[in-house]
């Protein structure tokens, strides 16, 4: 890194909050590009769209120039991402010329450099986590491979035994066919058969012939359904924990090296040993940290001063950084405004007897039982006058409840970062309150009542019952870490998206057109077949699933995401067997490459992250750094 | 514990391997009664079997006694399984007593204490595996219930919201009933939803009337189905893990306690410390191990004395348990018997060609290509006599094999007990040869075949086929892996027998004879509906399910399997509704019930078994005890 005040100026630029959120920006423009893209939700001209994207090229290579300025020659060519953004950024526009060139000529292309606009998401500088994700995926890759090629070799084992068992002795299924007499069916079924969709139904023919058969299944599932799945998780969590461990070592690591950086920079030689004056280190934090109050940064003082006053040693320097990142909670009783405003008033008898009433464990049991009267008032017949109407009775009681909540506890603490519920609480009563008054000005002005706003009133008040749970201890603590691991699942929300993405615009390329939904009540007799002759009379069309399609990318994303929840593999693959039917067999390779994706790898990688996260949470282990402070704040 | 000659004879008695062995035994005995009770697979006199039931239980009482002689009085009272014992002794006597006395005045009564056998399997001493793992399960309870009742109340709100929401729209479903009316139905929907087999059918009538309400149903599965789901894994795992460690260690203070009382025991004073002398370590260790060599015995009295000769300190005393419990492997290259019989021969030119022949890795290779060869042609049709002749020379070349193996390794090496693929193998090769010639002798002297001695020579020849797994080392880690924690998952199979047995006999009681299976080719017009009026059209009858019966104990373990591979609800709730058609809508609570215990914890704890046994053996940590040797090895 260089020093001289440009380069900083440059560097304090390109990890600007308004710079960043520039870039997340432009990356979602670039995404949600595939809405008003053939096949669009909205279709906007395609000159439209190019020149919208083409903007978001420009702020891309601006953003890599301005990293590749910050960033020293050769660290910024080793680095593997930013050689993958000028990749993908030359072929867009490649993509973009071409089309273009195509159009003029008279010829259509697809835009295929569509598929490759998540890699902006992953490979952004901003976008850490997501990648952090991904290598993490790759790492645990041949792992996983491994274990699936025995799987692969355990299914080709058992169909073939299933095969030279079952196929001599014409057993006929439940619908009369023939069962068990050609090797990729066995295949195909006792593929099924583990993900337990076809169970008992592959069975029963042979079971009735004899009970002895039975046992050929039993083994079956035990060995595939139950034995290699757990093994899936196990491996998949076990390269994931230990990835993450060395993420985090490396990460340790990196820190470290920059703060002996820092150090050799700022310090002085005093005696034996090089330290930092303490007039230094106070400018530093106030730089680094600008937002930190005086008293924490004089603890903070405090605890890296080990015995020699006036100076900071090299291992306190070093943990600075660990040091900035714990949140110090003032314990201090701030006093309340309305007693510093008025305290002659805050302090009489009255206001007394409401802030002890209030701080009261009764006052939350009963207003736990108001919550339970609500719940039942809400599944009771709305229609009925008297029962809207002590809908705002409710209401007043919840904003009371706020009300005098603020007026006992300081407003500040009460709504500080770590008052989840609170906030909860307060943001709920707030929109209902709007919600229900706008609701009721509609219905006295018109006579008219929108669905949707009671549709979200309803919502609310449905969801303002969810705050009874945090009057149980036991509950709580789920709760908490539920909410706590809430943010780290959003990176994980990130990943499905960059998935979803692609899959979805290689399946609307596919597919889009093909299955078409005509509305609920339409009187058109295409409706019956989702548009296509080719679905007449088949299970997809009667089962109504013509909206399941590639015809959007919302659509695409719902479709997939059903796809997902996979276990019923019929409806599964109806889903598939619909597609299939209007394009080619071979279609069916789209659908098995995205199960295998998502299904045997991202979920269980998601089972694995809740695991770890569940646990790590639980257990909350004190850091070192943590207990030396304790230590050290002992000792003041 | 008492120190008399007497007393000490009687524990070891009760200890010996016989004693234990006809305990487990007549337990075997008394859980396979059911085969023969009514309903029975075999059907015996009610006498017979009432009999071999009490010659169980006076062996129980025996061996119960026989453990109260061995133990301190207040030692015994305190035990739970032993109080355990006694009540189901007594209970199970009381019910055969009361049924003959009520047979005898011309009543009829159920064998209710039928069900209480299990109990046996888990409180006897000897399934010390199966108590823990149960112990492990009610300590887990707690905090499942917990996160139970959280996942109940996320249900409620659900259900409440979509019944609000959805209700009013008046929408249908593909078939054209009414769809989101009726709060119970809602939660039931809901609810399958969770196990994903009603998806996408459950959305689609609301996605069709509007995109919107998509979103209802994706954080509905969001939340229920992945986290949840995730999380009950997460709290059942994390569980698993602290009570496994807690008993653990309660083991580890126990034996350490036992130690030092027997030191106490033994030691004498020399100088300031207390010491065993050599003479009585070695006499113990004869006595308590009989069937170490002396050179292993005297390795470990090196390893026990530290600086002093003859005499053993207290840490090395105490940790002599732990000593014994490791395997030393005899590194010493055995010299191979032919060798010592007939050097010269052995010796010779001819002789070392083979040996450095076999020791070749082209020697593996070959072999490799002869079981794929072998693969294809098991998978050719074998009514080909050239094929099936083919056969005579494959069993030739893996007999081959093996004899070249043994001439070339010492066979006490070849056959030791870690070496599980040479096992493997060998059985395989004599059953499959033993099993081809009875065949054939069956085909020359009668022309006769039996199918079943075909397929068990097919199985044969199939699993000769997954000796290839061996030959790749990455395969080869995680098929040890599997094959370490074999005997774990045993514990395991256990616990399920006992779950399943206490509801396969409740389900006997409620269910026998209202579903009878009259065969596949039955003309009677009965079998169409399963025997039972109640079932003609059902989808139950339709679908040919009706083997899946209570009608004996056989049949009732292959149905509650069935119900345990849950995920096609459809399916299960068809099994369910044929019970419920022939008896009383309340029967539903079976098999809530059964899928509440199994699918929710006894899978979830079977995950989270496989999960930790994995994560143990991939990483393989030395014990202290281990290194400790290690270094006093290398000091010799």
């Amino acid at each position: 890194f260089e020093t001289s005040p440009q380069s900083i100026r440059l560097y304090r630029l390109y990890n600007h909050q308004v710079m960043e959120a520039v870039t997340y920006f432009f990356i979602l423009v670039d995404l949600a590009l595939a809405l008003f893209e053939d096949p669009a939700v909205y279709l906007l001209p395609v000159w439209a769209t190019c020149a919208v994207e083409l903007v978001c090229l420009l702020i891309f290579t601006i953003r890599l120039v301005h990293f590749a300025k910050v960033t020293p020659r050769n660290k910024f060519w080793k680095d593997m991402k930013n050689i993958c953004v000028i990749l993908t950024l030359l072929l867009t526009l490649f993509d973009i010329i071409l089309y273009w060139t195509l159009i003029a000529t008279g010829y259509y292309i697809i835009r295929w450099s569509r598929v490759m606009r998540p890699l902006f998401v992953v490979n952004f500088t901003e976008s850490r986590q997501i990648r952090r994700a991904f290598r993490n995926i790759r790492n645990t890759l041949p792992e996983v491979a491994n274990v699936f090629f025995l799987f692969m070799f355990s299914m080709v084992m058992f169909s073939l035994m299933g095969l030279k068992i079952f196929s001599k002795r014409h057993f006929e299924t439940a619908e009369g066919t023939s069962y068990f007499n050609n090797y990729l069916d066995v295949f195909f079924d006792l593929y099924v058969l583990v993900t337990a969709a076809n169970s008992p139904d592959v069975m029963m023919p042979a079971y009735n012939a004899s009970g002895w058969y039975a046992i050929f299944f039993i083994v079956y599932i035990i060995i595939n359904t139950y034995v290699f799945m757990s093994i899936f998780l196990a491996v998949v969590y076990n390269n994931y924990k230990k990835h993450l461990t060395n993420e985090v070592m490396k990460l340790v690591l990196l820190k470290r090296c920059k703060m002996i950086e820092a150090f050799k920079l700022l310090s002085v030689k005093k005696g034996t040993e090089f330290v930092v004056k303490e007039a230094q280190w106070t400018q530093l934090v106030k730089l680094v940290a600008p937002d930190i109050s005086n008293s924490h940064r004089e603890l903070l003082l405090k605890v890296s001063q080990e015995e020699q006053e006036k100076y900071i040693g090299k291992d306190s320097f070093i943990r600075l950084a660990d040091l900035l990142n714990i949140k110090v909670i003032t314990m201090k009783t701030r006093i309340h405004p309305i007693e510093t405003w008025m305290p002659k008033l805050y302090n009489s008898y009255v206001s007394q007897a409401i802030q002890k009433m209030v701080k009261h464990r009764w006052f939350v049991y009963v207003f736990d039982i108001i919550i339970v009267i609500n719940a039942i008032f809400i599944g009771l017949d709305d229609e009925n006058s008297m029962i809207s109407n002590a809908e705002w009775i409710f209401l007043s009681l919840y904003i009371l409840e706020i009300l005098l909540k603020l007026y006992v506890y300081e407003p500040k603490t009460f709504f500080a970062r770590n008052q989840f519920w609170n906030w909860f609480d307060t943001w709920i009563i707030i929109a209902a309150l709007l919600a229900t008054t706008i609701n009721a000005v509609l219905k006295s002005s018109g006579g008219y009542t929108s669905q949707q706003v009671l549709d979200f009133v309803l919502i609310l008040r449905v969801l303002r019952l969810v705050r009874i749970v945090d009057s149980f201890q036991r509950f709580r603590v789920i709760m908490n870490t539920v909410i706590n691991i809430g943010p780290t699942m959003l990176v994980f929300a990130g990943l499905i998206v960059v998935v979803y993405y692609v899959f979805a615009i290689i399946g609307m390329e596919l597919f889009k057109g093909k299955i078409k939904f005509l509305g609920t009540n339409s009187t058109d007799p295409a409706a019956d077949f989702c548009g296509n002759p080719k679905l007449i009379n088949s299970a997809f069309a009667m089962s109504k699933y013509c909206k399941n399609n590639f015809n959007d990318i919302v659509s695409s994303f719902i479709i997939l995401l059903e796809l997902t929840v996979v276990n019923q593999w019929h409806a599964c693959l109806l889903l598939a067997n619909g597609f299939v039917a209007v394009t080619h067999p071979s279609a069916r390779i789209f659908f098995c490459i995205f199960h295998i994706v998502v299904v045997i790898l991202i979920i269980n990688i998601f089972i694995a992250f809740i695991l770890e996260a569940f646990l790590v949470e639980y257990s909350l282990h004190k850091t070192e750094v943590e207990t030396a402070i304790e230590k050290n704040i002992q000792e003041l």
